[in-house]
């Protein structure tokens, strides 16, 4: 499928666009008041500040933790100053710039900067690019330093960026030494620095980066063959006897050559991420069709119905076509936050809606179970199914596979990453071109668009995710004429709209597109309804076979222990049966709860105590079981909960 | 439930039976002419042999292998002689006598024997008497040593076993040393000694060893925490903190007080057989109460559906009620084995018909599992489901946890034990007293049993386990009074029986009696039918939920993925639908196969690439798998392998 349009669309500016959300703004609120100061304190309890400081040479001390984790601190101050674009703060500022002195302070004066390094192996730098991040903790540079100018209007923090991606510069690409980034991210950050600085060298950059990954003469293939020629150790998992196997980071083959997602989530997600923004950039049609068949190589055989990416713990990685664990999917946080910022990519560039449907399943559930209702406990892995013993992979990490969400991670990028796409939310709700407007997102909100020759104000008002009525509201600063188009999600049923009164067409799956004269105060009027979905998986998914996951609309639903009468294995859903629907203001801060029919065994029947007997239909009685939103679970205390139950898969009449 | 008789029932001695059976006397020939000599040659070849000849002092060597290894040694003998008593063959003759002048040879003067501690730890003996198996080694020396006398008429070994019988009588008991052994055996193996001895010693340390276990100052107790006290290293996981957790081997509690099955599974099998033997001697009905509380526990709470028991390999034991995970079964083997042991002294007992049932149940499925259709491939423990990537504990021992059989193992109880078992089937099918006659399974047999004053020669004809038709024919030496009782099976359905052409009633769970004057040539002629059975298992079994076990006649049935048109996880069974039955003579040497009715996904419903759609009753279509024994599973190389089955619990009429 390709695009509809040669020209991408415009993101929108977090300067102008804001969200006003009955769903997302408690969240955002959550984020912006506990979840900021509880990584920061973090941040700093765990050195990774002070790694900063040392560096500075404003304290004497040696380096603390990870080699990365000057990326989280990062993070945090991206996530920090968008939220200081929406609001002041005069605390966050402080602490703010506070981190920006030191970071500016650590600098060495050819632009290097990475604490790690200087601290550690200072003599080594540049040397091992496929374990040790350099380029990665550089692109999370740039990102918080145009997140710091936008939010600011001040270019400390863009001047050590740019100094560091002129040294990345000097060193690397055609003309410079050979390589591409073990982790990637600078990909994604070079093109946002050079839409903020419209240096074209940056653009090439990035280029580079993404179109000399999984060169047959591999630098990071070098590497790994080479451990006296590297700081600390190579990768001994992308080395399978004499052989080199890349895919763990992508680098298996050019990524033109690729057909399926391959390797660590997150890193898929951040170079496709990366290589769309280059195409946005540059037009590069042949980059997008690889782009589009990746994505149908996930979306059809790697993913979670959260949409959830990544479902083995060793590597974080993609797997196998259909090999999707529940009690042990790893589908961690970060790599679904990766989904997202993809996504938001392929709509600009092809304007299909199923991109916005993902970013939606994604945001939804995949993502927003990682954080828990207070904002201040995480999963960095996130569970299907939890048993009554809690986690399986216990034993392997009790602090990524537990049952509860966790205050912290020695590996912590779920924490840091969450706060910044929350407090960006409203840059995936809108995107433009001179003669579009596109919502793309059913999330209350404003925001002032460019279109044709001046500016339309957008408000959308909505009851999603709970329910399907939305109204967008337009105000051009004159009658104009522009096409608005609004996403109309593939799980609403009986949709439709009306644009001043008239009918227009809604086609689930697709745009709803309206070309017309706007005027202030025009509004498209859209419903529909959410019916309760019950959903299969592909019959070669070994862990739902049998079984079905309930949605509506975009939320997938679980089960938790507490909420039905019998262990979850004892639970047989009626699968397509009658199903009350109920919104709960209270609980988990507001939901809406679906109580499902269900047989569970007639435990009468076993009286006698055998172990074993034959069975008959009328082994089982009737209940109903009320399953709450996926993103919700493991707020109330540990216990067991499945997104997949053992479910009659048709519409039988059984005994009442 | 309590006996119907104070008196308990002789069992028959192999000199006085034989089997003439379809199905069970080419699997004894196999064993006879194939794993005999099979494992004759891994015992050699592992240095098991040779322990004994340097010990002797027949050529200079060290210690090889496990502390254990004697025990092997010593089962393969009583495995040979128990064929000797039945055929005479030179050559096994002459590799026994060899065994025998070794083992002679390495026992001491004061007649210890334990070729570990003579060549190892020679100043430490019995300092370890909860690791390191001298008294368990001793037993299995005595069983070998009445079985060889059985079979050549010889004392050569007896002698050795009694001399180290009595030096343990001297060391252990009341007068004695306090002591238990760690891992029991020599308990049942002394009531055999005292019975073909009638030295009463024997029968009072059995009893010593059986009432002292689980005492508060438990000998087990004091040796774990004392490590500088023993030879080798105490155990730590019978050690919780400051805490005795002596559960692994029964010593948590005395006998008499024990109401649930726990720890070690082949460990409490030799217990309650060795209890139950003291029983059957001393007539102590408090003990046999407590051993059927026992028996209730196990085959309610903790038991496979194929009579497999242990169901963890952490300690190769019983866990939880109810903890009965399929693909990790652990279900062992030579565990199976001991509950076939401790079965039939629960029906002489008791002469209750469960546990004949339960004897069935355990050889056709859980025991026979155990030994490769060609008599040279084992498995130790057996799986109850295989996954098409192999065996879920493959990286914890490949040898253990793989998905075919294998040639041997280092801890090589299991290859030792199932001889010695199919060897003396014949002692199983009979029982008798004075004024009765017991057939407990139906296998052909010829038995020649003491009743009243006379002989009664027994013959049973049947075409179990595929088909329900038995006739026992009794030849008494003179016409005689007394009572047959045949066990009606308890899967049996349409029961009847007639004698001399009168009906007589026939139960399904109970022993059909006639009690008359029987003349030569008098017959019991038995027919019944067996339904396909679906069994469902308890509630609170998670591994069992929503599926379904098939069994018909004594027979579990297994599907594994070559029999299937799907991969068996798509496989839903229409319970209790109709099934082709069908005898194939070919097929794993022999089977009654069943085509079983089963929905699988209709794949053409995904034919778009989805990989999660909503469901549908006409998602499925009807398809056939055919079912064959479990027994007979993995005989045709490696394969994915189910039990339990998803399935429709009812009975709907569902879409052809």
């Amino acid at each position: 499928m390709n695009s509809q349009s040669g020209q991408p669309l415009e993101s929108v500016d977090l300067t102008d666009a804001r969200i006003d959300d009955a769903f997302w703004s408690p969240r955002i609120e959550t984020v912006r008041e506990t979840t900021i100061d509880f990584v920061h304190e973090r941040l700093a309890d765990s050195g990774r500040i002070e790694n900063f400081r040392v560096a500075a040479g404003e304290t004497e001390g040696e380096f603390q933790g990870r080699f990365y984790n000057d990326s989280d601190v990062y993070k945090w101050l991206e996530g920090a100053c968008l939220f200081l674009v929406t609001e002041d703060d005069d605390g966050l500022r402080e602490r703010v710039d506070e981190v920006v002195d030191l970071i500016a302070g650590a600098q060495e004066a050819d632009g290097y900067l990475n604490t790690y390094f200087q601290l550690v192996e200072p003599d080594k730098k540049w040397t091992n690019l496929h374990v040790l991040h350099e380029l990665y903790c550089a692109g999370h540079l740039i990102e918080a330093a145009i997140a710091h100018r936008e939010a600011t209007g001040e270019a400390t923090l863009l001047d050590v960026a740019t100094a560091f991606a002129d040294h990345i510069d000097r060193r690397f690409g055609p003309d410079g030494e050979d390589g591409v980034p073990g982790h990637e991210e600078i990909e994604l950050a070079l093109v946002k620095l050079y839409r903020a600085t419209d240096e074209e060298r940056y653009l090439d950059l990035a280029r580079y980066f993404v179109d000399r990954r999984g060169a047959a003469d591999s630098r990071l293939k070098y590497e790994a063959f080479n451990p006296d020629a590297i700081a600390g150790e190579p990768y001994d998992h992308v080395v399978d006897g004499e052989e080199y196997d890349g895919r763990y980071f992508q680098d298996h083959a050019p990524l033109r050559e690729q057909e399926t997602v391959e390797g660590h989530a997150v890193r898929a997600m951040y170079l496709y991420t990366g290589a769309a923004d280059v195409a946005l950039e540059t037009g590069d049609r042949e980059l997008v069709e690889v782009l589009e068949r990746l994505w149908e190589n996930m979306t059809e055989r790697r993913m979670y119905v959260t949409g959830g990416i990544g479902s083995s713990h060793e590597g974080e990685r993609f797997t196998e076509d259909y090999d999707l664990p529940t009690a042990e999917s790893y589908a961690e946080t970060c790599a679904a936050l990766g989904s997202v910022l993809w996504n938001q990519r392929l709509l600009r560039l092809t304007r299909e809606a199923r991109y916005g449907d993902l970013q939606s399943r994604t945001l939804y559930n995949a993502l927003l179970a990682g954080l828990s209702l207070n904002g201040d406990r995480f999963f960095y892995a996130n569970p299907h199914e939890m048993g009554r013993d809690g986690h399986p992979l216990h034993d392997v990490d009790p602090n990524r596979f537990a049952n509860e969400r966790q205050g912290w991670f020695q590996t912590a990028c779920c924490p840091t990453n969450v706060p910044r796409l929350l407090a960006s939310l409203a840059t995936h709700v809108y995107a433009s071109d001179e003669s579009s407007v596109y919502v793309n997102h059913h999330i209350g909100s404003e925001a002032t668009l460019d279109v044709a020759d001046g500016t339309v104000d957008v408000d959308v008002e909505t009851s999603f995710p709970w329910d399907a009525e939305t109204t967008v509201t337009v105000t051009p600063s004159e009658p104009v004429t522009f096409e608005l188009a609004l996403r109309v999600p593939e799980w609403c049923v009986d949709a439709s709209a009306r644009v001043a009164g008239e009918p227009v067409d809604a086609t689930p799956g697709e745009f709803l597109r309206v070309e017309r004269e706007w005027a202030a105060g025009d509004e498209v009027r859209f419903e529909a309804s959410f019916p309760v979905r019950f959903l299969s998986g592909h019959p070669n998914v070994e862990s739902t076979a049998g079984s079905v996951a309930v949605q509506r609309g975009p939320i997938v639903y679980c089960l938790e222990g507490r909420d039905s009468p019998r262990p979850l294995h004892q639970v047989r859903l009626r699968a397509n049966g009658d199903v009350a629907v109920e919104h709960d203001p209270e609980l988990l801060d507001g939901v809406t709860t679906l109580d499902l029919p269900a047989f569970v065994p007639d435990e009468s029947r076993w009286d006698d105590g055998a172990l074993y007997r034959p069975v008959s239909e009328t082994d089982v009685e009737p209940t109903t079981v009320r399953a709450v939103p996926y993103y919700g679970w493991a707020n109330r205390g540990p216990d067991e909960m499945r997104i997949w139950l053992d479910a009659e898969s048709g519409e039988h009449d059984r005994p009442e």
